[in-house]
C-alpha cells in the first residue's frame, strides 16, 4: 500500500505513548477479517460487532463477522486475562499493537487495553491512491492519567438517553474512561428513586432515567472501559428534591422546579436528623444501582440563605458553636461522607468539601483550579482537574489542551503528591445546551481533553492537535454524534428554507461565528433565559469554535509573515472576505420571512462591514499605499462596535483580532507597508 | 400572524380533497397546548408525544406534554369512536382541520382519521416574520385510494429494524397505510422461523428480524396507522430457502445464498406433497405473526429451469397434462392460495399469478402496469399498481407523479370495475442499497407517489408538486430520515476529507450528477456486482433526482423563453457553468490521495468539459454571434460523448438536455440569436 504523504502526522487523537512508523501498510478490503485468541468474554465480542460496524462505516466495505481462526485473521486480538468485574480505578489499560503489510497485531494484558487498542487501529485506518489501508505501525500505549472522565449535566436540560450512548461511543473512541453523571440539580432530579418516588415523579417533569434505563447505560459504559459516577448534589443545587420532599429543606417550602439559571437558596437541613434517615436511604439505594466505587456528593455553591433565615438551625449553629456557614456545610458534608462510606462508597464532591480534617479518602474535583488540587494533595487527598475544562464556556480546544493537571501549582509536588493528581474531567454544563445542541459544545474540543489526560505529557504541539482534532471530528461522526450535522437542520429550521442552497449564506454568516464565552450570554440576554427559552436562535446554531476562523486567522497569519506578498496566501484571504462582505445582503430575503434571521441581522451586518474594512486593509496593502493613523485607529474602534453588535444577540466574531492585524498590517506603521 | 406570501401554495403533501384558507393564522409558541377529546386510547396518547415532539423539533420551542383539558387548549383533538382491532383495507380515514387565529380543532370519525389530521396540522407550521405559526384553513380531507404503500426489499440487502422504523414515520408524514416487507428472496430469508428455523439461520448471514423485533415492528406500523403486509416470494426468487431445505427444491442443491443480481433457475418442486406440507406449515406459522388480512405470496419471474430439468416433474406435468411452466405455476399458485386461504388470510401476489379461473378475492400487485390491471379488474380481481413506481429506478418526482393507477387502460374500464383497483405501491428493490443510502432512494421522491394515491385525480400541478415536495423533503429530516444528511458524510469517505470545506468541489459534483437510470447500472459496470461490492462511490452518494439540476434547467427554460435578453437570468447559469467548469480541476488534489475520487474522475472531466461548451454558447449568446450549424452539431456530438464517458462509473448528466438548449439557442438558426 502506498501512503500517499508518509511524512504526515498519524491520524491518532490522543496519540499514543510510543509509535514508529513501518513501511507501507495493510489493506482494508472485503476479504479484512477480525480475530479473538486469548481470554476471551462476551464483552469483547461485543467490541469486535462495534469495531467490524465502525470500520464498515468509515470505509463502507461489506465485513464479515468476527472469524474463529485468529491464525489467519487480518487483526488478531489477543487478551491475556480479564478485567475486574466492576471496574476499578487504576486498573491496566496498555496495549500494544502492531501492523504490518500483511497483518495486525493488538495484544493487551486485558479487554480495557483491548478496548483502546481496537480504536487505535481504527483511527489508522485511511482512504489511499490505492484504497483503504492502515499504515505500518508499532505502538506501545498506556495512559498518563487514570481518570479521564466527562461530565454531564443532565439536569438543567434533559439528555435522552440514546443522546448520551452516542457521547459514550465519542469517550471511547478518544479512549476517556470515567462518565460522571450530574443527575440532580435545582432545576431537574432526573434518577427514579423507588424509595423516594416523589423526587422524579415530582421534580423531573416526567423527563428522568429509570432505574432500568440507567442499569442499561451502566452496561453500556462498562463494554466501552467506561465507569459511571453519580453525582447528587448536595445540599445546595437541591430545589427539584424539595418539590417532592419539601421536609428535607431549611426553608418552609412549598417548592417548585427551578426554571432559572443561577445559584438559589434552598439548601437541605442540616441540623435536622431526618434529614440524615433520609439521605441514608436515598444513598444505599443509590449505591446498589450504580456500581462503581465513587459516589460524588457535589457541595458546591451554598449561598447559606435559608440557613441563616431559619431560627431553627440558627440555633443549632449556636449550641454546637460552629461558627459560620462554612462550618456548618463542613459538619452537613461530613455526615454525608459517613452516609456514603457506611454504603462501601468513596466520597468525591466539588472543591468545597475541602475542609481541615475531611478524611484522606475523600476525592476532590476542582472547578476552581490546580492550586486547590495541590491544596487537598497537600492534606493527602486525591483530586480530578475540572477548572479549564468546562466546555460549556465555549473555549478553544487550544486553550483547553494548555490546560494541565500537572500544571501550575500541581508542577511543584512532591512525586508522591502528585501520585495524589488522578487526572481531569471534562464538563458540559447545560443551561444553553439541550439535545440537539449538546454534540457540539462537547466534539470536537473534548478529544484534545481526552488527548491532555492519556498522552505523555510533552504532546503539546497545538497544530498538530488540530490537524488531528479534524480528522477525528469527521470519524466521531460515524458514531452518531451530530457536532457537524446538527448545523444544517438548525439553520434550515432559522431560514425556514425548503432546499440546502437556500441557506448558503447563511450558513457562511453561522460558521463565521461563535457563541459568546464564559457565562456572558446571561448577562447580555434582553430577557432573563429559562429552561422554557426555545435553544432554536443562530446563537444556538454556530460552533463553540469557529473551524472556517480558525484558518481564516491561520492564513492571515501566514499572509503578514510573508510581508504581506504572497498572492497565493492573499487570493483565499480576499474570497473569504468578499463572502463576509455581502452576507449581509443576501440574508435580507430571508430576514423578510423569518424573526430568527431578522434577530440575526444585527451579527450579519457586523461581520459584513467589519469584513469590507478589512478588505480595505487588503487593498491598500496590495496598492503599498499606506492607511493614515487616524484610520487606522478609527476602522480599530470600529471593529470594537462591531464585536458589541454581535453580543446583542449572544454572538462574537472571532475573525476581528484577524481583521485588526490586517489592518493594522495597512497602517503608515504597518510592518508590510514598511517594508515596501 | 402575519403570512408573509399568503398567496403561496400551503405546504401540504399529498393535498387535502379540500383546503380552504382563511384570514391570518394561529400563533405557536411555549403556550401551545394540546388535548384530545371523545374516543380516547393509548394509540391516541403515544400519538400525541410523536406529535409535539415533532412540532418540538420543527420549531425548537419547549413544549408541555398534552393537557387533560380539552376547552382550553390551542389544539384540540376529537375522534368519535375506535378504529378496527387489526387494521382493515378500506377503514375511514377522513378528518377535518379547522385553524384560527384563536385556536384549531381538528375532529375524526376514528384514530386513523386523527393521525392524518394531525400530520397536515404539522405541515401547516411555518416561520414566519412574528414567530412560527400555522396559517388559518379550513381541511375536509379523505383519500382517494384505500391501498396506498410502500414496498421494501430487504432481502437483497438487509435494512435494519430502525432505518424501518423511520421509513415508517415517513411514510405516516405523507398518510401512506400500507409497509409491504418483502422478506425473502434469492440473497436472504429475513424473518425468523421457529417452525423452520433454518430458513432465518442458514439463510440470512444472520441478518433477519427476529418474531419479537417483527411484532415491535407492526405495533409501530399499527401506531401510524400503517398495515404491515408480508411478502414471501414463492416458488421463484428462494434460493435462500434452499440452503436449509434442499428438499424443497425442484434441483439437487446444494444450495449456497446467492450473491450475484438477477433471475436465477431455483424454483419450489411444485410436483412434491412434501412443499405443500412444508408451506401450510410455515404459512401458518407467519400467519399468525402478521395481523394483517393479506398475505403476499410472490409469484414473479420463475424462468423454469429447474423443472425443464427434472424427470420428475417433467413427468408430473405429462401425467396431469399441464402444458407448459405457466401452467405449471398456475397449479402451484393455486395450490399455495388455497393454503394462504386455509389461515384465513387473502392472498395478493405479482401479475404472474392472474391465470384463467384464479379466485376473485385474490389481489393482484401489477409490476407489469395498468393493461394488467384492467384485465385483472375485468376478471373481477382487485389490483394495485406498483408498475412506474419503482423508486430505484431512478426516475423522476415527476414521472413518478404522472403515473395514475386509473390511467391508461384502466381510466376506460366500468365505474363497478374502477371499484377494484385499489390504489398503489412504491416499491424499492435493494440491488444497490442499503441501510446508508435507502433513505435518499425513497425520499423525498416517495411524497409525490403518495400523494397520487390520496389527493384527488386533478392534482397534477408539477411545479406546485416539486415546491411542496422540497418543503416536505425538509420535514421528513426532523423524522430522522437521512435522504439528504446521508451525502456529506459519503463525500467526505470518498474524500478522506477532514473537514467540510475540503470537499466542496466534490459536493458540486455529486450534487449536479444521478446515479444511472433504469437497469443500466449492471450493464455498465466493470466487474459484475454482488451483495459484497461496497456501496461507497460516488454513484452511491448522489441523489436519485438532483436537486441542484432541476433549478438549473428551469432557470435555462426561462432564460430561453425570455429570449436569452435578461441578465438576471443569465447571471445564476453563468455563476453555476462556471462553478462546474472549475470542478475537475479543483478536484485534482483529491484524486491524488484517494482511489473513489480518482474513479469519479470521469465524470468530473465530462461535467466539467460540457459545461465549459455550455458557457461558450452563452458568451455566444450574450455577443449575439451565433455558432455555426457545423459547430453547434460537434457540441451536440460532444455532449453525447460526456454522457457516456458519466456512465462507465455509473453515473449520469442530467444538466445535458439544458447545456444542449443553449447551444441549440446559440446556433445561427436558434430562436435566441434569430430574434436579433
Amino acid at each position: 500500500m502506498s501512503f500517499a504523504q508518509s511524512t504526515e502526522p498519524l491520524n491518532l487523537m490522543p496519540l499514543p505513548a510510543k509509535v514508529e512508523r513501518g513501511d507501507g501498510g495493510l489493506k482494508i478490503d472485503a476479504g479484512f477479517t477480525l480475530a479473538f485468541a486469548g481470554y476471551r468474554e462476551a464483552r469483547l465480542d461485543r467490541a469486535g460487532q462495534r469495531f467490524l460496524r465502525q470500520l464498515r462505516r468509515q470505509t463502507g466495505i461489506v465485513l464479515l463477522p468476527a472469524s474463529k481462526n485468529a491464525g489467519a485473521a487480518t487483526l488478531t486480538v489477543t487478551t491475556d486475562h480479564e478485567s475486574k468485574p466492576v471496574q476499578e480505578l487504576g486498573e491496566e489499560e496498555s496495549y500494544t499493537l502492531d501492523v504490518t503489510p500483511v497483518g495486525a497485531k493488538l495484544h493487551a494484558a486485558n479487554p480495557l487495553g483491548t478496548l483502546h487498542g481496537l480504536q487505535t487501529f481504527l483511527q489508522l485506518v485511511a482512504i489511499t491512491p490505492d484504497g483503504f489501508a492502515a499504515p505500518a505501525v508499532h505502538t506501545e500505549d498506556q495512559p498518563r492519567f487514570s481518570w479521564r472522565g466527562l461530565m454531564i449535566d443532565v439536569s438543567r436540560h434533559f439528555i435522552p438517553l440514546e443522546v448520551l450512548k452516542r457521547n459514550l461511543d465519542g469517550m471511547e473512541a478518544v479512549k476517556m474512561n470515567v462518565f460522571h453523571w450530574h443527575l440532580s440539580e435545582n432545576q431537574g432530579f432526573r434518577a427514579e428513586s423507588r424509595k423516594f418516588p416523589r423526587l422524579h415523579e415530582q421534580g423531573s417533569d416526567g423527563l428522568y432515567y429509570t432505574q432500568e434505563e440507567i442499569r442499561d447505560l451502566i452496561e453500556y459504559a462498562r463494554d466501552r472501559g467506561i465507569r459511571v459516577v453519580p453525582e447528587f448534589d448536595m445540599p445546595g443545587h437541591s430545589t427539584a428534591w424539595f418539590v417532592g420532599y419539601p421536609e428535607l429543606a431549611s426553608g418552609s417550602g412549598p417548592y417548585a422546579i427551578e426554571r432559572k439559571w443561577g445559584v438559589f437558596d434552598p439548601a437541605m437541613d442540616p441540623t435536622d436528623e431526618k434529614t440524615y434517615k433520609f439521605l441514608n436511604d436515598f444513598i444505599g439505594e443509590m449505591a446498589r444501582l450504580f456500581p462503581d466505587q465513587f459516589f460524588h456528593i457535589g457541595g458546591d455553591e451554598v449561598n447559606g440563605k435559608e440557613w441563616d433565615a431559619n431560627p431553627k438551625i440558627r440555633a443549632f449553629k449556636k449550641s454546637r458553636k460552629i461558627k459560620d456557614n462554612v462550618e456548618l456545610q463542613a459538619y452537613f458534608s461530613g455526615r454525608v461522607q459517613e452516609l456514603v462510606t457506611r454504603h462501601k462508597k468513596t466520597p468525591i464532591g466539588w472543591d468545597e468539601i475541602l475542609v481541615p480534617g475531611v478524611p484522606k479518602t475523600i476525592v476532590i474535583q476542582s472547578w476552581r483550579g490546580t492550586e486547590a488540587l495541590a491544596a487537598a494533595a497537600k492534606m493527602g487527598n486525591r483530586g480530578i482537574l475540572s477548572n479549564g475544562y468546562y466546555l460549556d464556556l465555549g473555549w478553544s480546544a487550544a486553550r483547553h489542551y494548555a490546560t494541565d493537571p500537572l500544571g501550575g501549582p500541581t508542577a511543584s509536588l512532591t512525586a508522591e503528591q502528585k501520585q495524589l493528581i488522578l487526572g481531569g474531567e471534562s464538563c458540559i454544563w447545560s443551561e444553553y445546551v439541550n439535545a440537539e445542541t449538546i454534540d457540539s459544545r462537547i466534539w470536537p474540543r473534548n478529544s484534545a481533553i481526552a488527548e491532555r489526560l492519556w498522552s505523555p505529557a510533552n504532546t503539546t504541539d497545538v497544530s498538530s492537535m488540530y490537524v488531528r482534532m479534524d480528522t477525528e471530528a469527521t470519524r466521531l461522526e460515524w458514531l452518531g454524534l451530530m457536532h457537524r450535522s446538527f448545523q444544517r437542520t438548525m439553520l434550515q429550521r432559522i431560514a425556514g428554507a425548503s432546499f440546502p442552497g437556500e441557506f448558503d449564506a447563511l450558513r457562511e454568516l453561522a460558521q463565521a461565528l461563535e457563541h459568546q464565552k464564559d457565562y456572558t450570554r446571561e448577562e447580555s440576554a434582553a430577557t432573563q433565559p429559562t429552561s422554557f427559552t426555545p435553544l432554536n436562535r443562530l446563537v444556538d446554531s454556530v460552533q463553540s469554535e469557529s473551524d472556517v476562523s480558525r484558518r481564516f486567522s491561520l492564513l492571515v497569519e501566514q499572509y503578514l509573515s510573508a510581508n504581506c506578498k504572497d498572492p497565493a496566501l492573499e487570493a483565499p484571504i480576499r474570497a473569504q472576505l468578499v463572502k463576509w462582505s455581502t452576507i449581509d445582503a443576501q440574508l435580507r430575503p430571508l430576514a423578510q420571512r423569518s424573526h430568527l434571521v431578522r434577530e440575526a441581522s444585527s451579527a450579519s451586518s457586523a461581520l459584513s462591514e467589519s469584513a469590507r474594512n478589512a478588505l480595505d486593509a487588503l487593498d491598500a496593502l496590495q496598492r503599498g499605499a499606506p492607511v493614515s493613523d487616524e484610520e487606522e485607529k478609527k476602522q480599530i474602534v470600529a471593529l470594537q462596535t462591531f464585536e458589541k453588535q454581535a453580543n446583542k444577540t449572544q454572538l462574537t466574531i472571532p475573525e476581528l483580532p484577524a481583521f485588526q492585524k490586517l489592518i493594522e498590517a495597512a497602517s503608515a506603521g504597518g510592518a508590510c507597508i514598511a517594508s515596501e
